[in-house]
């Protein structure tokens, strides 16, 4: 296949990444009325800006850890450390996400968990929780027998393209249906694709394209770490 | 990472994409009316149906041709034209699927392609044509060199798991679309979730589950043709 290194790949995902990040900032700051921790629609605001920051961007941030080259020689736990430093992150402002849109809806009376975006979100939060948990306890921390870790690892990895791909596809419908939310009444409507609608739209796009490119980065043969699959990749430290 | 072989499995898969017509085609059927083919919403009804199947379950059959192992003896000519005209009939019912909505749009004075659904499900159906075409004149017409089909075949094998990750997205927002649309005004709403919103939901999960088991399916090494990704993996016929 086309022969790039990966580290101008990595510096093109980041680029791309903060490009998505201020997409949706600019979207909610410039048309959806900005930010606020109040109960507001502001404070709605922080829903997809905090959804795509962590588990898009930061989430494909850490996935990728373990493709610089410079991970695969010397001690492998500051990786892991840093592997799992992000995740937190990224599952932190998720949780943070959670918070503002249940207290959005709670203080303006309309139910949580109906719509189809809320259940496969909720499932995709709730499934990388476990994938952290599990991860810190098989890999980070020093316990597991070697043989639990080799056990363990591909299901890690096969949860960890997959959660991205959930994420993803959270992030389709939860624009799609904020956009129909909010292009009706006293605004121009979303099926004459006003500005807004565009730039979301076009949002969206920028987020699959950044997923994409991450998964394809993580199946890459050439950018995996040498013997990976080894039982001594499943190193304790 | 777990014992399974492949035959069982795809049985599995395939009883698990039987459940999602089923899904669809119920939803339709029992809560919108049921089809037709006359510019009315049952017309538009197709579109689900023909979408689910097409790009979602035949797809995903197509996609996994090549991991049965009697595929990996004897010429491979048989499991190529397997393979095209399984991807084939995905993409004819796609279309149709989508004249089916053009169709409904236009006589009921909506305007096409203007939400986030739309772009990516349009997008996703393009790169499907392009992914068909050049499949077909590079690995299964005998004049692309071996060259050009050592070279395409990464592309060719990313681009189809892509494709079906994006047919994911497109399905999960479009249901969600579908689900704001159709329960508002006359009857329950989506936010108090009636029958029919767990059901399509349901749906919803049914589709992601699938989707990713399929992509389990092609990622699992154990799973592919031995030696698949050496040259003579690129024979004419």
């Amino acid at each position: 296949m086309l022969d790039v290194s990966f580290i101008p790949f990595f510096s093109f995902l980041a680029l791309l990444g903060l490009l998505c990040v201020a997409f949706v900032s600019a979207w909610c700051q410039h048309w959806r009325g900005g930010f606020a921790w109040d109960g507001s629609a502001q404070m709605f605001n922080w829903h997809p800006v905090l959804m795509v920051t962590g588990m898009v961007v930061l989430y494909g941030a850490a996935a990728l850890v373990y493709r610089f080259p410079s991970s695969w020689r010397g001690p492998k736990l500051p990786w892991k450390v840093l592997h799992s430093v992000l995740a937190l992150v990224a599952f932190i402002l998720a949780v943070v996400a959670l918070v503002a849109v249940f207290r959005f809806h709670n203080d303006h009376g309309t139910p949580n968990m109906y719509s189809l975006h809320s259940w496969l979100g909720l499932a995709t939060v709730l499934l990388f929780s476990c994938q952290w948990v599990t991860g810190l306890s098989t890999f980070l921390l020093p316990w597991a027998p070697t043989w639990l870790r080799a056990l363990y690892k591909p299901l890690h990895v096969f949860f960890g393209s997959t959660i991205l791909m959930l994420s993803m596809a959270s992030c389709i419908s939860g624009i799609n249906e904020k956009l129909f939310f909010s292009l009706k009444n006293g605004t121009t409507q979303y099926k004459l694709l006003p500005p807004e609608a565009v730039f979301a739209n076009t949002l969206g796009l920028l987020i699959l394209l950044f997923g994409v490119l991450v998964l394809g980065a993580l199946a890459r043969s050439s950018w995996k770490r040498p013997n990976g699959d080894s039982p001594d990749s499943c190193q304790v430290l």
